[in-house]
């Protein structure tokens, strides 16, 4: 039996603006920070810990493990970081205002734009400032493979190699897993982990401060959740 | 041409009380944070960027590491951590004073425990809870290869296999490198880096909060230190 689970990072800056983020690199607020504490003081009080880490190339999720991974006495685990457990990316929404986006387009097509599995942001450039090839910390990453808007579909499709070539082996190795990620990209791995239809997605919440827990069986299958 | 920059941890609450820590997995002091925070300004006033990380399993190195890539803006590379960078193992020694240590088996002995390059400490049984065997972070590590008293030349060897394998093929690939680790490990190190003689590696010193910076050619030996 594996366990496996995972955590929203708490409220950045930008949540709390009501900005999209996506790819951008905005930090906790201290309000966030303590989200983060609290969610480590309670899978301690409930007695679990963990062996290996996950998380995305952003501060706002690093940063949540950190300060759950110190509440937890577990410095010492490692800590895998990769982009393919970065937030949907945006496109040319991210740093625009939810509701300013709602009064210009309708509430119905921002809600399209942040529920709808397969509604594309409008796209960014590649000369936009934006634009993840001029970030250092993706010059590894083929161009192509770099997103400039994505639907959740889309972000499905980026995190399944690592779900599957990096993440699962991870869990069958070491057994006791932590995934610190974002609501969108948490969204993606829950569809695929509880094989949640396309249509049903779009009801998923994923709240902060709560974390949601997993026991997999041999086959990396649900069997039971809380 | 490669950089690499070493980097001791800040002043950890047994280096304040006076204690041999070695594997202790004591935390940072405030000024010892507050250390850590100056280096990591100190590097980026330099200009200086790493492109990975490498630190111990110790908390006093993770925190250091931690602070000091805040600083640098640098959440998002990669943090190796890796037993064979822990302190040298101070064995039945871990734990006791210095100076009432100085007191009992004199000055001398202390020095030679502390700097002698063959000197091992008191060794630790293996039924002693300071032994590594009892803690979960190391049980992947063969038996016979944990420590339960080193001299620096044990902590070079058992550092050797890290910086072939691990840790020169990362310069040769990430280009700018960065090792928090502890003072012995440092030392150890360093004897390999600059080819110091048994000898007179019991004179070197490496100071808290001087991050030691070398330029290395395409073979990895020193070109430049500052």
């Amino acid at each position: 039996m594996y366990q496996l689970v995972l955590v929203r990072h708490g409220q950045s800056v930008w949540n709390r603006d009501h900005l999209f983020a996506g790819w951008t690199d905005v930090d906790l607020t201290a309000k966030g920070a303590g989200e983060a504490r609290a969610v480590g003081k309670l899978l301690k009080q409930q007695g679990l810990t963990f062996n290996i880490a996950f998380t995305s190339l952003l501060k706002r999720a690093i940063r949540t493990s950190w300060i759950l991974l110190d509440e937890m006495d577990l410095l010492w685990i490692p800590v895998i970081r990769d982009w393919r457990l970065n937030e949907r990316h945006y496109g040319a929404l991210q740093g625009l205002n939810k509701a300013r986006l709602a009064e210009e387009y309708g509430e119905k097509q921002v809600k399209n734009w942040r529920r709808g599995f397969d509604v594309r942001p409008p796209a960014l450039t590649e000369n936009d400032p934006r634009f993840p090839g001029h970030d250092r910390r993706y010059r590894d990453i083929p161009r192509q493979q770099l997103p400039t808007g994505e639907s959740l579909r889309d972000t499905v499709e980026r995190l399944l190699p690592a779900w599957n070539n990096l993440i699962m082996p991870a869990i069958r190795r070491e057994q006791q897993v932590l995934i610190v990620a974002h609501e969108n990209s948490l969204r993606a791995l829950v569809k695929v982990l509880e094989e949640i239809s396309d249509t049903d997605i779009s009801d998923l919440d994923i709240p902060r401060g709560i974390p949601r827990i997993y026991e997999l069986d041999r086959s990396l299958k649900v069997v039971r959740k809380s």
